[in-house]
């Protein structure tokens, strides 16, 4: 059962308010909210309530890569990961998102859009950690058609098994590339997802290279081709959209696929930086933020990929007012959870009590001329103190319950994982 | 007097051992280095020693400032900033100064080079807070005569009263910008500054606008004016250098100029990102690091804006290895220390004793392939635990002494400055 909880004397907004929890849904938001008898009430007195965020794109597991592979190039980066990934195995990847799942809790993250490995693994790791997660059988064959036969058993065996997840852990189907799946695969995938009410997630055009291989090919850019194979769409979220055209923005904005920048790992990689943030948005795209893999970026922070984001739009576009702070947060919160078919990502009544209480009294948040700018630009993400999930708190005062045993496992893990595959 | 400290059991280099500092300096690094009566013994058990930051450009004043003009550009920014600072007074300086020490203090910078007004105010807050400080009396005349006049008494004067400073902060002097001072001040306050063997600090190219602006006027770059009035050399600080054509890079690598990267200002004013850090350093400049004042960038967290700096140099570059993590780690600590005169930015015997030490018990720091790449580009600045200035611990387990009174008074300060320019 979902513990009711009330917070009092929390800032929201700039104003001091109560918030009553009730099996898991915001129910009410006012000032002297009575109790009943076995409530658990929380003082936020000091503290300003967010939503939490929302990841909508992440390799979990790959956080045991991070620190292996530094200062290389997005083909070589690949080939090194993927040659590191025959080595995984069910407790690595457990871990590993176990890992995951308290770094992005102490950032304020409490749901994430993943594309991994042995997901079964990985949904028992977010059950633990109380987070939510939309996991994806990750669809990736370079054209093998024993590979192509082999992963569709594994998908549809995967899906019955899922059965069984919390539903605070959604599956879903992952195309990983336009360039890594036959075209047969993709199609097989994306019915199934539909056939089923599922979400598709992929990667669309994260490099120059990428997109110029397949306009040399096809003759067409991988959105264009996308969009006739019937593979965008409000179903379809599209991880990095980095070199688009004109037409790939209105074919994004127009099928009201959700798209996710990622700019920490497209900096990081140099994959690029123009991400067309005002431009999709305008043709109607849902914008939302990722951090990608801890592989590549190096961190599930974000809040420090919002800031980053919002800087880089600013110098590119030349523009210091380009967006702005109350679009950023959207990007962070409501865009993704609209996108994975949640009722969160805002503070208000009806809503899941997806939240994080912010600490204001470190220095960052003086003056406190603007709390908003404040927490993006000048904090770091120590502030977050309590994390809510789902109507239960999952971190308070910046800890998290059995962190100990996840850093000490992942640890042990991390070494396991080295000998193997430098044997 | 100086106390002697034993540092036990910490990380250098991936390898355990003590640091014995006396007066100061860093005397013998070892194993099972003996104490004497009397010597403080410290614990650095699980923790990894490392130089602390030299912010090389700042506005220390001025982070009373933070969040009041959001998303404005440079021009209109300045024009506001220009207007407040009318209101300027003795307490808003000092407690503005004491802010922005803590706010550096936290995040691992002990030592900064400064641009702000009424430094003897500043010069206080710095000895208060136990820091090491180069503060420059600013010119800034706008063609003005009668303040050209006063400046320069007023610059004399200020010098004049610095000699009851302790070596911890240094007296400099600062020519705003080559388009805010008459040229006849410019050679003044240089000639001033070389009799007396001070340090100059400057902006140089922040803008394009700012760039032709000058070219149109004076026909070449300011870069190239400021090599013909002689204003380039070892002891000229240079903020920005963000708009430099080949001619400006090796003019200013010939001469030995410090320049100052402050990316995160760049990018949030929207000012520019291709700061040419390789051809820099290649020409020969020294090249460093600088978060600019926390009015524009939003804080004064030196590591952060290592982070940016390196992603957005890769990503503009388009190269992945461009501005690796040594070099990165230099441009922070023993680059600016070098400008400044310190000896310092390296944790070696006979160095002053300017160190912090970093805890690893987070999960950004799992796993621990790759100690540098964790500290810049996974974790955030609250790893800090310990921070160390001439020998003398001013922070311990994240806490500053004093730190409270300090938040305090600046909330106050804010306000009321806040009254002051509404008024």
């Amino acid at each position: 059962m979902k513990g009711n909880l009330i917070i009092r004397n929390v800032l929201l907004e700039g104003r001091p308010c109560d918030i009553y929890i009730k099996e898991g849904i915001i129910s009410r938001i006012g000032s002297s909210v009575g109790s009943k008898d076995g409530d658990r009430v929380f003082d936020g007195r000091g503290m300003t309530v967010l939503p939490a965020f929302v990841n909508m794109h992440t390799h979990a597991g790959m956080t045991l890569f991070r620190g292996i592979c530094e200062d290389m190039p997005l083909k070589a980066w690949l080939d090194a990961v993927w040659k590191a990934e025959t080595a995984l195995d069910d407790d690595l990847v457990y871990w590993g998102t176990r890992l995951a799942c308290l770094e992005m809790i102490r950032t304020g993250t409490v749901a994430f859009n993943d594309m991994y490995w042995r997901i079964s693994k990985a949904a028992q790791a977010v059950e633990d950690s109380g987070m939510r997660a939309h996991l994806t059988y990750c669809f990736l064959d370079g054209g093998d058609a024993d590979r192509q036969r082999r992963q569709r058993e594994e998908c549809a065996a995967e899906y019955e098994a899922s059965g069984s997840w919390s539903d605070r852990v959604r599956f879903g189907v992952s195309i990983h590339a336009h360039y890594t799946v036959s075209d047969g695969n993709m199609l097989w995938a994306a019915g199934f997802a539909r056939d089923r009410g599922l979400l598709i997630h992929t990667h669309i055009s994260e490099t120059l290279t990428e997109n110029e291989a397949h306009l040399a090919r096809y003759g067409v850019s991988p959105t264009r081709r996308l969009a006739d194979m019937g593979l965008l769409g409000k179903d379809v979220i599209a991880a990095h959209t980095l070199w688009l055209d004109d037409g790939d923005v209105h074919l994004l904005g127009e099928s009201g696929t959700t798209v996710v920048h990622n700019i920490n790992s497209n900096l990081k990689l140099a994959s690029g930086y123009r991400f067309r943030y005002n431009e999709l948005r305008d043709a109607g795209a849902n914008v939302t933020m990722g951090t990608d893999g801890a592989g590549s970026s190096n961190n599930l922070d974000l809040r420090e990929a919002l800031k980053t984001a919002a800087l880089v739009q600013k110098a590119w576009r030349g523009d210091p007012a380009s967006l702005p702070l109350d679009e950023l947060m959207a990007m962070g919160t409501v865009n993704g959870a609209k996108a994975l078919g949640l009722h969160s990502g805002v503070v208000e009544e009806g809503a899941s009590a997806d939240l994080i209480l912010v600490d204001t009294g470190s220095s960052f948040f003086v003056p406190s001329h603007n709390f908003k700018a404040n927490f993006i630009y000048s904090a770091n993400s120590s502030c977050i103190d309590t994390v809510i999930c789902d109507g239960r708190v999952i971190m308070e005062g910046g800890r998290v319950e059995g962190q100990e045993e996840v850093l000490a496992r992942a640890r042990e893990e991390a070494a396991r994982f080295l000998k193997k595959i430098n044997a």
